[in-house]
């Protein structure tokens, strides 16, 4: 058995010597390493920026969805989308651990997990599609996938519907993230906030920013407002286009007295968000850029092009504890379970 | 005379609605709105990163580089390179204020100033191209710009050649944010640490990681070994390629006895470093990528497919003091001024 190395460099085909997930091509061949594990996938979620763009390629139909991924797999090895550069997550069986990972790992063959690391980077083969859940992002697939030794996981837990683990799992990093960000007191805006992410980080900016606080969700249509306010998830609701800064500052300024606000949590699935999110900041205030449709260039000349001393942080998918602190919140609040089993389960 | 908004969005030609950064197209009539500054244009100061990728287009022809400068100011009213999607900065002397200015500024026509907004949202108009210092990324024109009622600017010293400040003053950002990351005995991690911002931030980390600290230059060729380590800009010199993870983790750890860094600045030009920036940093680390070829989705997937908890900062090009911080480097040390004369002045 060829021995392999901890990032799965070994399976970069092009560029040569880079990492698997910034690589343009990868092998998915299913003949493991002595260090990779073999996954039976079952359902994969697709990252919402990029499920959103392969939705509008296809113009909505399902047969030309299946054809867009399956072409992104056969073309790369993975399932990348070459247009948002994302990917999602999967949930499957453990079939195959190898050897040198024994004492290594707790996971042992049948094991159900999801994997926490991108699709991006995953070597993937999909044999068959056999549903797609389209206004959840998530395809039941007939395939196999790899996990590198590096890569991240969670079992699945019992006591929680798989697919609801499955869509909360995805975007993890967000509400672990806003758990560490947001101290007593802080004004925060989530833009997006009613979205699978944005309502997690609303959760967790109430919870830290306490009584003294104030947590703003902005959404650009009027539908999920009672949803929102009726299960307490934030102080106001503004409805506008995060796509137009100078409104987006306007109606943060209605809100905020003109103080704008301490953090910025952006959790939106389309381009050009990166100026709203800046202009609705306070000076030494913070940007959290989850929504991987950011452009790093527009951020950072954004900011300085309006001599906004911001800082902005790039989303990191990962934080230590993430999917524990996301399975929790499931536990804890019944309310947002039960919106989230309404909704993306 | 019209009015203008603060933030230049009336000169926003498409798409509308959103800022002059992020906008495809601008104005670049010089006719001037009430609130806004002409400024005569004497030399362009283009991104390292937009200025590489037009030289490689125009296989280093000067001609070619002229056209392909022109054209970019014809097609869209800025200086905004379509590939990069970065700008740069200017030099010049105020031509004309809007009446609206009155009282606001502490500018007055004849004022010799340098603009700290990018070059990718200020409208400009080039009539011609004089000349072009191509080692530099400096370009001397005749032509007009506009400052916005929030564009940020500099007032040139008189103590400072030219072009001299203008160098430094385009990468003021990177030695500003480097002073108030870096903490006495950090391990700092400076790639790309050869190169004009890169040196500044040597210098910032150094003066604040103090003698408990380690900083460590990379950089992918030896031959700036003995000008860093002679000016004692870094406690270690390594030479390996950004673009090479793996190579750089090993590099790294050697250097560090495993320890990896508690700050890595990212300072280079080229795609595809990100991986290496984060392999190179400690769990709970952070990178600050100030590089403007560096990619969101490659670095927040980069991160989360190593499952590497490290906090990751976009580049801002403004923090408050930014352009005094910088010039006063230049006036503190005798050694890196001539550094900097020599090389980009
Ligand atoms: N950094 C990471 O590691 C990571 C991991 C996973 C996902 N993500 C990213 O996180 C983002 C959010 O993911 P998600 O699963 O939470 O997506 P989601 O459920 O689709 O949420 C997106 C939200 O943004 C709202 N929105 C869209 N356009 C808007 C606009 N112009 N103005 C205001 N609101 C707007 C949507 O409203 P409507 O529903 O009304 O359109 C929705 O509520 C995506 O970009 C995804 O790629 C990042
Ligand atoms: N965030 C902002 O607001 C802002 C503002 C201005 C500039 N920037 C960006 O900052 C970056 C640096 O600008 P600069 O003016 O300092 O550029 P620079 O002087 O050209 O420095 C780049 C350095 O990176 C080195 N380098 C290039 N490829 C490398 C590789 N593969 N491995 C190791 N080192 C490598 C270069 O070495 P060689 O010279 O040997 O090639 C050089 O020392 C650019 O990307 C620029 O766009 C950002």
């Amino acid at each position: 058995m060829k021995k392999g190395s901890k990032f799965g460099t070994h399976r970069v085909i092009e560029p040569k010597g880079i990492l698997p997930q910034p690589a343009k091509v990868i092998s998915n061949d299913m003949q493991i390493f002595d260090n990779e594990i073999l996954i039976d996938v079952q359902t994969l979620n697709i990252d919402s920026a990029s499920f959103t763009q392969i939705k509008e390629q296809a113009g909505g139909d399902e047969a030309k969805i299946k054809e867009i991924m399956l072409g992104i797999v056969k073309s790369f090895g993975k399932h990348k989308n070459p247009v948002t550069g994302s990917g999602g997550m999967l949930i499957g069986t453990v079939a195959e651990i190898g050897p040198a990972l024994e004492g290594k790992t707790d996971l042992k063959v049948g094991d159900k997990i999801a994997t926490l690391v991108s699709l991006s980077l995953t070597p993937l083969v999909i044999e068959e599609i056999l549903e797609i859940r389209i206004d959840i992002d998530q395809v039941d697939i007939k395939g196999k996938a790899i996990l590198f030794e590096s890569g991240i996981y969670a079992k699945i837990p019992t006591d929680i519907p798989e697919n609801l683990a499955l869509s909360v799992l995805d975007v993890a990093g967000a509400p672990a993230q806003t758990a560490k960000l947001v101290k007593p007191g802080d004004t925060v805006l989530v833009i997006g906030g009613a979205g699978k992410s944005g309502m997690l980080c609303l959760y967790e900016a109430k919870k830290r920013a306490g009584v003294t606080g104030k947590v703003i969700c902005l959404q650009h249509s009027d539908s999920a407002r009672d949803r929102i306010m009726d299960a307490h998830l934030a102080d106001h609701y503004i409805t506008a286009d995060a796509t137009d800064a100078v409104d987006v500052l306007g109606k943060v300024e209605a809100v905020t007295n003109g103080e704008m606000c301490d953090i910025v949590i952006n959790c939106v699935n389309v381009e050009n968000t990166e100026m709203s999110s800046i202009l609705a900041t306070k000076d030494d205030g913070l940007v959290y850029f989850f929504s991987m449709a950011t452009s790093f260039t527009k951020a950072a000349l954004g900011a300085e092009g309006v001599g906004k001393d911001v800082q902005m942080i790039v989303g990191n998918g990962y934080t230590k504890g993430h999917a524990e602190i996301t399975l929790q919140i499931m536990r804890e609040s019944e309310t947002l379970r039960k919106i989230y089993e309404d909704l993306y389960a």
